[in-house]
């Protein structure tokens, strides 16, 4: 079975000594009482609920799935009610949630830190608290105060859990396809009929309750997008004392046998004449969903970093340990048999490739998070205004890159293990299977590329980007002291803003220009904006390098690394992404 | 469930117009039978049993699984056993073998094109083939005659399969430390002892017995490599009559729970004592075994290009058929709710990419088995010689560049998908398992990439390559017409020939520059070999183009975006290359 240790030092790091979180908490206000060392503390007691709770069921769970059982039933694996009980009771479920509502309401970078753990040892188990603070999120934003008083403490204390019943068989990407239909049903309540597809955490007996919100059309609304409306639907309908009443139409009809993710339950989820609230205005559903869209899309993300983290300490492990083979310069270890296959410099380059993403990924996850916080929390409307902006322009980034790159390091994990990685018992085969879902769900990466480079880049006449890149270049005429990350981040900044101005000037004209550049610019986005993150890291490393050679001397190594064995793949996508539309549009479809 | 269509057009266009192997093979005295017809006539037929015979059994191979069960009895899925029964009848376990064991004697580049149809529709089954091959191959070059006339034509009549038991639990890529122990019985026979694990096909039920090489130790052997001889040890033994004799001693103990190919028997084999037959010269176990290793590992590329295929074939019939979204310059078929999402330019990227991937590697493929046979049958010494070096270095290329492609082309299939792709009735995700594995066995890509730098490319002072360089430059000397892949492959090979030189020049101060190089080199070479088959490709496509416009046309426009949209990575493989070894070595194992 895989092990895994909190990464703490890192996150600390990341939190203290790069980021600078607690001077950006000081400004506001609603973090008045978090305190570096309540931070830290929520980490290390994160980390070993992680490790002790969620990390012991994760295979077992993987081998045994969810179980369908008729008339709706969905059983977790062993193990799993319990965990939940004991996450929920420690107070887990609370972590992100409002004060008024009994939340403890802790920063979202250290949010994403948390996740990041729980993703790490227990990826289908985070789906469930995940999914109930999308619901929470869009609820607290919308929804009327009779609602949130009824429901947001339950989601809070995690004794209920949430869904979002978004996608039918025939409209995924496309939601103005979908026809779920909602009638008043009097007193304020509508009676919804239709049928959802692959909605996670859609049934199972880990809680009392399902908080489910559904898109639904209202009679008369218009076609599309313009005429989807966002409804609350409990599993079982509420009394007016909080009591649970009567078990509501809405029921699961199946669950998916999936890749991975199998402790997870991913349900079509039937409904006739289900109750529901509406939450919102009606016709703006859509927009009501979305406004937890970025909170939701990085959470997601942090399942790539997450997962990534776990395979890495895995495969480390393993290439220590596991003898094979003499270092090419002569042994090292000629006391043994063979040298331990970290010697091998293709082993080094697998695992560094895996840690210089996922070092950088962390450090952004957390950048991201905070811009996040600055742009709902922060007491100046204009701090508020551009990391608004700069959030909307990094979260189809972090969403997609750290979950391609995620993917691709479990992958690497998977490999230094040899046959053995392809052996079920050993863990690292489930990483990539798990890891495997987060490009595709909350928005496919290629959905993500398409809102980056065209709602966010075009859409703001790059000006959202110019945010971004100002930011960088004031980092970069700030520099002192010998980076060898500095000219690679110059460079792979140079290149990125060559290709958003090639996509500016192109997409008038042909808006095919936007989606034949969005997957490498995306990429190109991602692989700069990680290197700005090594460059701040670097930047630290050296100055403190006397207070931890070893750790701060590791630091320098993998940002150089980055900088000579990963950065020049910017060339490559600044010229895929210069060879235009032409090129994928031209062959017929009937000829592919 | 997926579908296939046997892709024999393109088999055609590879053979006949593009690589010209009627005019080879009439050089060749072993093939003066194999007709143009003839060939046309296997493929079709072999196309004919893979759609109809081993697709219908795939999927549902995959969930069963084989099962053990007590006293070391292997059951294959439900009708693996018929359709391997019916498979052989037709005579398809022959086609590889020589004829005066009873085979069809068939050219490599035929077989390979038949395996990729086996491996597209079940990889399970053709495991089971491939391996019968590699011991048939093995047999056939250091075998006694008594042991071929015993055991080859069982093996090519298929009435038994073969493997090959090398790996042990500390021993996988480093043969040296291998344990197992011969010692003589008499009568020329020896008595083995020890265990290995990931035997492919060591135990199931679809032969009357199974026949395994195995690798062990003579006493007083030497240390190490040179201490390793090789064994022919039968599941059961066979009397003088050619009859079966007792059951010998040599069991399986497990199976592999594994991440795919579940329908094909991992096994443990614990060999008690077991009789076997020497082939070959006391430790000179490795070289034999690393006779028919060219061709093993090329049919393992194949499992590559198989799975690619099969997935693209899937994604594009998705793709035309799912609708969701709209064009981005406006509605394609606005009599729809939606147009088919094959109007999406990141659609077409990364339809494109499959496709322009997998044609390359077929022709390719095809291409190194033309050579393989040059250089065993050419009756001109000097062809044979320059054949084999290409093989020899060309080889590693096509094993580690086709499965790499292959597993990111199951990817990005699945990723058409959606959603739909991560569920397992779709299949999608099933190519994805079954591919992952071709990566890791018959010698890890990474192994492939140090063989390729490392013994060939260095071994021969560069002069292996030198011969590669020569015939591209020769085609392209040739040149005529307007191709937009010539200056691509152009730049593409001066930067191949750049990375080349570095290496040489670097190899002999530090041995891990070889290392360090060997993966980027690899992808390097791949990409520049691909970019060759492309523009002989197209150089057919354009004389011929009015001849079929579709056809033609459609290879003329897969050509260019080959040219602009995957072989920019060219210039970012040689900067990591000459990145060095300097930023993978610093680092301390401790500090990882």
């Amino acid at each position: 079975m895989a092990s895994y240790k909190a990464p703490l030092r890192e996150m600390q790091f990341v939190l203290h000594e790069v980021l600078g979180l607690d001077q950006a908490l000081a400004q506001m206000p609603r973090y008045a009482e978090v305190s570096p060392d309540l931070v830290d503390a929520v980490l290390e007691e994160g980390g070993k609920i992680a490790e002790e709770v969620l990390l012991p069921i994760n295979r077992a769970g993987d081998e045994e799935g969810c179980q369908y059982q008729a008339g709706g039933v969905v059983v977790t694996p062993k193990g799993y009610k319990e965990a939940y009980k004991t996450f929920r009771e420690a107070g887990w479920t609370s972590l992100a949630g409002d004060a008024e509502f009994g939340g403890q309401q802790m920063p979202k970078a250290v949010q994403v830190l948390f996740e990041e753990m729980v993703y790490a040892t227990n990826t289908s188990f985070q789906l469930y608290c995940s999914l109930s603070m999308g619901a929470y999120q869009a609820l607290a934003a919308h929804a009327t105060d009779a609602l949130k008083q009824t429901f947001l403490p339950k989601l809070v204390d995690g004794s209920w859990t949430g869904t979002m019943c978004l996608t039918e068989a025939h409209s995924g990407t496309d939601l103005g396809l979908l026809r779920s239909k909602a009638v008043p049903a009097g007193e304020g309540a509508y009676a919804i009929t239709g049928s959802k597809i692959f909605i996670t955490g859609g049934e199972h007996d880990l809680s009392d309750n399902i908080v489910h919100l559904v898109l639904a059309r209202l009679p008369d609304a218009p076609e599309g997008v313009r005429g989807i409306s966002l409804f609350l639907v409990p599993k079982f309908l509420v009394n007016a004392d909080g009591s649970l009443g009567a078990r509501n139409g809405i029921v699961c009809g199946a669950i998916e046998h999936k890749m991975g993710i199998k402790a997870s339950s991913t349900c079509v989820m039937n409904l006739d004449g289900a109750i529901g609230y509406l939450v919102g205005e009606p016709n703006k559903g859509l927009a009501a969903m979305f406004t937890m869209m970025n909170a939701e899309r990085l959470s997601i993300g942090i399942q790539g970093i997450g997962l990534a983290e776990a395979s890495y300490q895995n495969a480390v492990l393993y290439a220590r340990d596991r003898i094979q083979g003499r270092a090419a310069n002569g042994a090292e270890q000629p006391e043994k048999a063979a040298d331990p296959i970290i010697v091998h410099p293709d082993v080094r380059r697998m695992l560094l490739t895996m840690r210089a993403q996922t070092e950088a990924a962390r450090c952004f996850a957390a950048y991201v998070g905070t811009e996040l916080d600055k742009s709902k929390y922060h007491p100046d409307a204009a701090v508020r205004e551009r990391s608004e902006a700069l959030v909307a322009l990094l979260t189809p980034v972090a969403k997609a890159f750290f979950t391609d790159y995620g993917f691709e390091a479990t992958v690497m994990g998977m490999q230094v293990f040899g046959g053995h990685g392809y052996v079920r018992e050993w863990g690292m085969e489930q990483f990539v299977r798990d890891a495997r879902i987060a490009q595709i769900y909350e928005g496919t990466n290629g959905v993500q590329a398409l809102d980056l480079a065209g709602r966010k880049v075009v859409g703001s006449k790059g000006q959202w980007a110019e945010l971004f890149f100002a930011e960088v270049e004031d980092f970069l005429g700030r520099d002192g002291g010998v980076h060898p990350i500095f000219p690679g981040l110059r460079h792979a900044l140079a290149q990125l803003k060559e290709a958003t101005a090639f996509i500016l000037g192109r997409a008038g004209a042909n808006k095919d220009e936007i989606g034949a550049a969005s997957a490498d610019y995306l990429r190109l986005f991602g692989l700069t904006a990680f290197a700005y993150m090594w460059a701040r890291m670097d930047r630290i490393a050296e100055a403190k390098l006397n207070d931890d050679m070893a750790f701060y001397g590791a630091k320098r190594s993998v940002a150089r690394f980055y900088a000579e064995r990963v950065l020049p793949d910017a060339t490559a996508l600044l010229a895929k992404i210069k060879a235009g539309a032409e090129p994928l549009m031209a062959l017929d479809a009937e000829l592919f």
